[in-house]
C-alpha cells in the first residue's frame, strides 16, 4: 500500500502557517477536553528512520500542557527489559485517564526488525501481529483512543537525510552504524513493513500512512489526523463540539468571608531576603519575544548536548499562588525535544506516598543520566505548605531544611544539575490576578477558596519562604529569586538563569 | 575491631533447637507489632562472601508473615541503576510503615570494593561514609528501624567455604571469577572493612558483629539481636511487653442481621465443576510433615534451577474466605530463598491503579526473570468480586475472561509459568471456620460483616467461580482446584503441583 502515496505532496509556506496555528489551538483545547472527560490517548509513531518522527512529535506536543502528556522513546530493550515478557515496558506504561502518552517507535519496533533479520519467519509475524491486535483492542475497548502514524519516505529521500544528520554535530549522536546498515536493506524493511501495516490495520486502532517527504505537509497531515480523531471520539462521548476548549471543571462557590479577609491583606515589616528582589523589572514585549526564542533555540542546544554527555537535570519552581508557574515552565519546555525531559506536578501525597519517608516520591521521579525533570512544586513543600498549614509536626519540618540540603548535594555530588526558582510577586499583584481570573468565565475555575485562605496567609508563607532560602541556598544548589511581577521578564529570567548554569556545568 | 571476635564460639544442637524455636516465636510476634505499630525496619547484612548472609536472612523470614517482608540483594549496578544518583536503588526501595526490608549487601558493598581495588583513597572513604551516616540518620529520623550485621570470618573458614560451593551443583552459580579473585585480598578487604565499620557505626544505626564460623551459634545471635533491636524500640513507642503477640486490630462489630443471613446459606443445586471436587480429602499428620518437607525442599532445588534458567513463574491464589490461602502460601515459601520469590497481596485499587486499564497494577507486579511471584488474588477479581458486587460493568467483567486468557497466554509465550489455585471448601467448613474465629480472642479481628456479607452471596460467588474456571482454564494456564476442606491436604496438594509444573517446565 505504500508504493500509492505521493511523495510529492507539498504544503506552502503560509498556508502551512495559517493552518499549523489553527491546528494548534484546536489541539490545545482537545487537551483540556480529553483531560475533563478522563480519556487516555496514545498516539505512536512509526516509519523509515530519518522520516520525521521525531520533529512530529515535538511539534505535536508544543502547544501542550507539559503536565498532562509524556513522551517515550522504544529502544533496542534494556536487560531489565529483557527479564520480562516483551509487553512489559508498554503495558506498565500506558497512560491514566485524562493523560497523553506519545511513543517514538513502539511495540512495533521489534516486530519489524527481527522480520528484517530473519529472526521471526512468516508464520512469526503473524503471530506477533495477533498478539499486538489483541493488546491494542483490549486499550481500545478500556477506552483508550490509540492512533498509529506511519510516516513514508522514499529511498534516496533517507539516503540524502542520513548523510546531512552524519554531519550536523546535534544529530550525529543518534545515528550509529547498526542504523547505517539497517538502511542498506531498505527493500527488505518495505517488504516487512507493508506486511505490518496489514497485519494490524483494525477498525479501532487503524494506521494513518504520511507522507513524510515536505516537512510542513507532513505536520499538517499529523495534526489534522490526530485532532480529527480525538474530537470525533470526544463527541461520541457526548462532549459536543460547542464545549471544546471551555473547560468543564466546575466553579467552585467561594468562601465569602476569606475572601474578604484575602482583600485585606497587608505584608508585615519583617526584613526578607524577597525585600531585595526588585520587582519593577519588566520586558516589553519586542524584547521579550527576541530574548525568548533566542534562549530557547540555546536551551535545546543544551539538552542535546547534556544527553550526549549524560549530564542529568532537576530544575525546582516554587512560587506564589498565580505567579505564572505554569505558563513559566511551558515557555521553558516549548523548544525542548520531549524525549529528553519531563514535567512532574507536585500535589498531595498519595496514601502510599504518605507511607514512606517524605523524599520518597521524589526519588522515584529523579531524571536518568542526560535527561531533565522539572518539579512544578517540590520537596519543598516540606518547608512551605506542610508547614504553615501543620501537615507536617516542626521537628519534622524543621529538620527537613537539613535533609533537603543533603539530599541535594548528593545528587549533585553524582553529576545532577540542580536549579531551584522562587517566583515573586507583591500581594497587590496577586490580587489583581486573582481579580482578573474571576472576571475571566472561562479561568474562574482556577481560583478556589483554597487560593484565598492561603492568601490570607501571606505573612506566615513569607516567613516559611524567606527561611527556606536562607537555610536551602547553598552553593551547589543555589535558589534563584524570580521577579514574577511581569510575567515577561520571569519567563525570560528563568530560561536565562537555567541557560548559563548549564552552560558553566558543561563549559560550553 | 574483628580481631577480637571469638570466632570458635559455637552453640550446641539442642541448646539451639530451644533458642531458635522460642526466638522464632518471638519474631513472629514482633512482626504484628511492627504491623500494627506503623513501624519500618531495615535490616542488612554485609560480610565476606560465604560468611552465610543468605542463610541468615532465610532463617530469619522464615517465621514471618511473606505479606510483610521484602528481600533485596545488591549487586553490581544496572545500567539503570548507573544512570541514577548513588543512593536511587536504595532510596526508592524504603519500606513503607510497617514492612521489613532485607539486604544481601546494601550500601555499603560500592564503599567497600571500591576502596579495595583502589578507587577510592583515602578521603573519599571519610566523604563516602559521611554520606551513608547522612542517609540512615534521615531514615532514622523518620522513625525507621536500621538494623546492621556485619558477619565476620577467618581467611581460612572463607576458604574452605568457596572450594566447597564450588563443587555444590545449587551454589556454583554465585561464584564467577571475580569473586574469586577478590577474594585472594582478604588481608586489603580486612582494613576496608575496619574502616567501614568505624566510619559508619553511629548511635542510631550502630553495627553488630556476628562470629559467623559456626552456623547455629550465628543465627541465634542474629535473631537475638534482631528481636531484642525490635523489643526495644517498640516499647519505647509505648507498645508494652504484654500487647506484643495480641494483634491490636479493632475487632468490629459484627452486622447481626447479615450474620444470621450467613448462618442459613444454602448451596444451589446447580452443577457446577466446583462439584467435581472430593472434599473428603485428607491427609494425617504424620504423613503430612513427611510428605510437606519433602516437597519443600524439592521445590527450593527448582527455585535456583529456575533462577540459574532464568525461568519465571507466577502462582495465582484465590479461593473462599476462610479457606487457608495465607497457611498454604506460608507453607509453599517456607523453605524457599526469599531473594528468589516474592508475595504480593492484592486490596482493593488505589485511586492511581483506577486511573488504568485494571490490568496495569498486575503488569508493574510481574516477577523478572528467574523469579516467582506469588499473588494472593489476582486479576481474577475482575470476575470474581467486582462482578458479583457490581464494581465491574457487566461489559467490563464479560470481557475480562479474554482479556485474562491473552495476558496469560502473553505471559506463558515468553516463557513465565503460569500456575493458578482455587481453594475449594463447603460452606459448612467454612461456617465452622467462621465459628472458630469468633469463639478465639486474639483471631476474632480477622471475622468482619464482610466475611458474613460474602458468605451471604455464596451462590452468586459460585456461580462466577464456575464460569471462570470454565472460561480461564487453558492448556497453557489451567486452574487446579484444591480440596481445602483440610487444610493439610490442601498444602501438600498446592506444593505438589507448582513442584510438577516446574519440573515438567524445566525438564528435569
Amino acid at each position: 500500500m505504500l508504493e500509492v502515496l505521493d511523495l510529492d505532496l507539498k504544503t506552502g509556506k503560509e498556508e502551512y502557517q495559517e493552518a499549523i496555528s489553527r491546528l494548534r489551538e484546536k489541539l490545545r483545547d482537545l487537551q483540556h477536553a480529553v483531560r475533563d472527560c478522563g480519556v487516555p490517548v496514545v498516539v505512536l509513531f512509526e516509519g523509515w528512520n530519518a522520516a520525521g518522527k521525531g520533529d512530529a512529535i515535538n511539534a505535536l506536543v508544543r502547544p501542550l500542557d507539559p503536565r498532562g502528556f509524556k513522551v517515550f522513546t522504544t529502544q533496542a530493550p534494556t536487560l531489565e527489559e529483557q527479564f520480562h515478557p516483551f509487553l512489559w515496558r508498554f503495558s506498565t506504561r500506558l497512560p491514566g485517564k485524562g493523560e497523553l502518552v506519545f511513543w517514538d517507535r513502539s511495540w512495533y519496533r521489534q516486530m519489524l526488525e527481527e522480520r528484517v533479520d530473519g529472526r521471526l519467519d512468516r508464520s512469526g509475524a503473524l503471530a506477533a501481529g495477533g498478539e499486538i491486535r489483541e493488546f491494542e483492542r483490549q486499550l481500545s475497548d478500556d477506552g483508550v483512543v490509540v492512533i498509529k502514524f506511519w510516516l513514508h519516505i522514499s529511498r534516496k529521500e533517507q539516503e540524502r537525510r542520513l548523510a546531512s544528520m552524519q554531519s550536523d554535530r546535534f544529530e550525529r549522536w543518534r545515528w550509529t552504524q547498526p542504523d547505517w546498515k539497517k538502511e542498506r536493506g531498505y527493500k527488505k524493511y518495505l517488504q516487512a513493513a507493508e506486511e505490518m501495516l496489514a497485519l494490524t490495520s483494525t477498525v479501532n486502532a487503524p494506521w494513518k500512512l504520511v507522507e513524510a517527504h515536505n516537512r510542513r505537509y507532513r505536520r499538517v497531515k499529523v495534526f489534522e489526523h490526530l485532532t480529527e480523531t480525538l474530537a470525533s471520539r470526544l463527541s461520541r462521548q457526548g462532549h459536543g463540539r460547542k464545549t471544546i476548549g471551555r473547560p468543564m471543571q466546575a466553579v467552585e462557590d467561594i468562601d465569602e468571608e476569606i475572601r474578604s479577609q484575602g482583600l485585606q491583606v497587608e505584608v508585615d515589616s519583617k526584613p526578607s531576603v524577597l525585600d531585595q528582589s526588585d520587582l519593577s523589572k519588566r520586558l516589553d514585549r519586542g524584547d521579550y519575544e527576541k530574548r525568548l526564542s533566542g534562549l530557547q533555540q540555546r536551551l535545546r542546544d543544551l539538552e542535546f548536548e547534556c544527553y550526549g554527555r549524560r549530564v542529568a537535570s532537576v530544575v525546582v519552581y516554587e512560587g506564589w499562588d498565580a505567579a505564572g508557574k505554569g505558563g513559566n515552565i511551558k515557555r521553558l519546555t516549548q523548544e525542548l525535544d520531549p524525549r529528553g525531559y519531563e514535567v512532574v506536578p507536585i500535589n498531595a501525597p498519595t496514601a502510599e506516598e504518605k507511607n514512606h519517608h517524605y523524599l520518597w516520591r521524589f526519588w522515584r521521579q529523579l531524571p536518568k543520566a542526560g535527561h531533565m525533570t522539572i518539579f512544578d512544586r517540590s520537596w519543598y513543600g516540606r518547608v512551605l505548605v506542610e508547614r504553615v498549614e501543620g501537615f507536617a509536626s516542626e521537628e519534622e519540618w524543621s529538620r527537613a531544611y537539613q535533609e533537603i540540603n543533603e539530599f541535594e548535594r548528593h545528587l549533585t555530588v553524582e553529576g545532577v544539575v540542580c536549579v531551584k526558582f522562587w517566583l515573586h510577586l507583591s500581594p497587590e499583584e496577586q490580587l489583581r490576578r486573582f481579580r482578573a481570573r474571576e472576571r475571566t468565565p472561562h479561568k474562574r475555575f482556577k481560583l478556589t477558596s483554597e487560593d484565598w485562605r492561603n492568601r490570607v496567609r501571606w505573612n506566615d508563607y513569607r516567613r516559611a519562604v524567606t527561611e527556606m532560602i536562607e537555610r536551602t541556598s547553598t552553593p551547589y544548589a543555589p535558589w534563584t529569586v524570580v521577579e514574577a511581577e511581569d510575567k515577561l521578564w520571569a519567563r525570560v529570567k528563568t530560561l536565562s538563569t537555567l541557560v548559563t548554569t548549564l552552560e558553566r556545568r558543561l563549559g560550553v
